[in-house]
């Protein structure tokens, strides 16, 4: 299996001040920003390189992210991978027995279809895994 | 400043499962081994596109890693940006008052020098400022 790293999804607890830090102090740029009211969050996306880094504040009490923040203070979230077939990929690491937070993708942003590994399973990392928007794909091909 | 992102370090206890794991069952490939006995560690390189995921493991009692997994088990334990030159970098950051780990660079794996940011200063992130060993930049130009 092919995967490239898609992006690190950091989570804040001032978007505005870690924004400061990574294009004021370290020149970065902002790539996209987003707003996800029903995940209670907001984000903006600094690219390195080929891969970005998703600076994440919630927006809602009940946000993973706020739960995150509140229990172990800003840092790293997860880590997202890119695949060509989230469905393979998720059928060989159940085939290994790797504990799923989501048994089946669900839809994340711009139509991409995203499923997260269990930590237990990952050492410790929320890896995420990512398949883009197939017209996209085809597109690319 | 131009910043790519040239890996991430993942603190495991295990590095054979923790291997077995992102090799076996997300089937990434191992790209780079690498044993520095003076740090205490030993570790592979991931690939996953133009970056890599770096698992950590402690040989020592002393090491960072140990000490780490020790207080918040296994996860990711740093973020490696690359820059072209790390003393303009370093000389950035600190007219904007962020706090450093290094003041001045040290040697990395491979003649790089590199030196760390302070997670206070970074929103709870470990981050690593590698500059690459003149003599391959200067051939890459």
């Amino acid at each position: 299996m092919k995967a490239v790293l898609d992006h690190i999804g950091i989570a804040v607890d001032d978007l505005d001040a870690a924004l400061a830090f990574y294009t004021g102090a370290l020149g970065l740029e902002v790539d996209a920003t987003e707003d996800v009211p029903s995940q209670g969050v907001r984000a903006h996306f600094v690219r390195v390189g080929s891969a970005a880094l998703e600076l994440l504040e919630a927006t809602s009490e009940e946000s993973p992210i706020r739960r995150f923040v509140s229990r172990r203070g800003a840092g790293i979230h997860h880590i997202t991978l890119r695949v060509d077939d989230i469905e393979a990929a998720l059928a060989r690491l159940r085939e290994r027995g790797v504990r799923l937070v989501d048994e089946t993708p669900r839809r994340g942003a711009e139509g991409a279809l995203v499923a997260f590994v269990h930590p237990s399973s990952a050492h410790g990392v929320l890896v995420e895994l990512k398949q883009e928007r197939i017209e996209q794909t085809r597109h690319a091909r």
